[in-house]
């Protein structure tokens, strides 16, 4: 059996190297707002949302270059997000994987652009004929990003997040949150390769059933590491959600009641895998992981 | 012969109604962001882009449904660009076809996600299945709006314009920039009613030669209403350029020269749509239009 850590490390690997080639530097004076992109992407980061592209395309054979385009528009987009996130007028950060964020690199109005500037290349990628030869696959790849990341989805989900900082939200509305804030991107990550591979539907919800679970664990981990994490192991800062009286999991329900939620939603993701076999080993590793990282 | 004005005025309501659709309002605490995409789309403007989407697809005969939801994502990336240009780490402008901008009713961040929201929801309208059966047109839309919103487009037009901010550019050098920041978007409006109409190439570039030349000239009328333009009749607040000391065509060769340039890229653009015989009339008339409009 593969181990996830050095599978992941080889697709982080795979990844950054695609994303290099399709953020091509022209020597241009606009390329300012390319190296932005570039520094926004290309600066490490666990390559969760790639991998799970790479690892579900490997589990219908797709081909190898359409599946890693996939994972870096997947990347891009996430980055976009950080970069948008970080900003002064939104969450205000200096720090994001142990770097300075995109804005304090450069500057607002460039940070700005490079946001935007990956989210269309993302589309560009995945509309491209390179990416796979047949059109409806491409559609479909672009559809179903661009439900994940609008405003029923991502873009929602911040707003949400916005929106909620002077109410208590309750459990329920708490997890509907975060199921668009970051769920439905990691379910369209998980999706990606059944798309690639024009996999039976029943295929296909089952990916959405693990990537459902999983990401909601891998919210709740991520929000016991803001309360557990130190800022230079995390690389981000901590203790945030509590600084800005947030409701999350864990000040609703405390500590041990959010990891014992989030085992229970790890077990429950790798459910979904029974009709997948071995074939899903990867996937059930990957579901482990989250809940026990420590960054 | 249908007469510009009433066509012009039609084809707004039309798109005005298919954006207010396509823009849903759903009820959920999280509509706070569609308010605000729709405060940036809804409020009127030109809608000179769709024009040119619905004009073109009209020519070839193309499903009005289709060109309506082409119309309106082409639409919803402009209006994305004008809302994050208007952002204080941009433009910092107030004020917007009249009305305040959209950080100014709303807040910078939910300006921020309703910007992205924007562009996002304007890929997920045309890779949708309602605009065109042929997966391989929706792919093709979205592949051109996506280049030419880009870092090689609009995104890099916008980043150039920054950077130039201390260098004295040439004209070349502004035309480079023009046809980034403005033109490649015109052309891609021009182009998409061929790309849903599946017309010989011969016929989609004879309409980006036209829409090239268009975008120039459109560009050099904005510099001329900066410059001559009241900031009631504009919308906006006009001085601008000359304020923040940007070159421009004008500033470069004076207003005289830059009308007249204006008005010679404006026959060049007509000369290409012989092809098209009176078919092209209304574009041959928007030609003339955005050369001697007063806002």
């Amino acid at each position: 059996m593969k181990m996830l850590q050095d599978s992941m490390a080889d697709a982080a690997e795979a990844v950054q190297d695609t994303l290099d080639n399709l953020l091509e530097l022209g020597g241009d004076p606009e390329d300012r707002v390319v190296e932005a992109m570039r520094y926004a992407c290309l600066g490490g980061g666990k390559r969760i949302r790639p991998f799970m592209v790479l690892t579900t395309a490997d589990m219908f054979g797709v081909d190898r270059e359409a599946a890693l385009r996939c994972a870096a528009a997947m990347e891009m987009v996430h980055c976009y997000s950080l970069v948008h996130d970080d900003l002064p007028a939104m969450d205000d950060d200096d720090l994001r994987r142990g770097k300075a964020t995109c804005h304090k690199e450069f500057d607002e109005a460039t940070a700005i652009l490079a946001g935007d500037g990956l989210l269309t290349k993302a589309f560009e990628v995945l509309a491209h004929n390179d990416t796979h030869g047949d059109a409806r696959v491409r559609a479909d790849l672009v559809l179903a990003l661009a439900q994940a990341a609008g405003n029923r989805g991502m873009i929602g989900g911040q707003m949400l997040d916005i929106v909620a900082e002077n109410t208590e939200l309750n459990m329920p509305e708490i997890t509907r949150m975060q199921r668009m804030k970051t769920g439905m991107l990691i379910s369209v990550a998980c999706e990606m390769g059944a798309i690639l591979g024009k996999v039976h539907p029943s295929l296909r919800h089952a990916l959405l059933a693990y990537a459902n679970d999983l990401g909601l664990a891998f919210q709740i981990a991520d929000d016991l590491l803001d309360v557990e994490g130190s800022s230079s192991a995390v690389g981000k800062k901590t203790g945030k959600d509590a600084a800005a009286g947030k409701a999350t999991f864990i000040s609703l329900v405390g500590v041990k009641r959010a990891r014992n939620q989030a085992e229970i939603l790890s077990d429950q993701a790798i459910s979904h895998l029974e009709v997948f076999a071995d074939k899903a080993d990867l996937l059930r590793q990957l579901a482990r992981f989250v809940v026990e990282r420590d960054n």
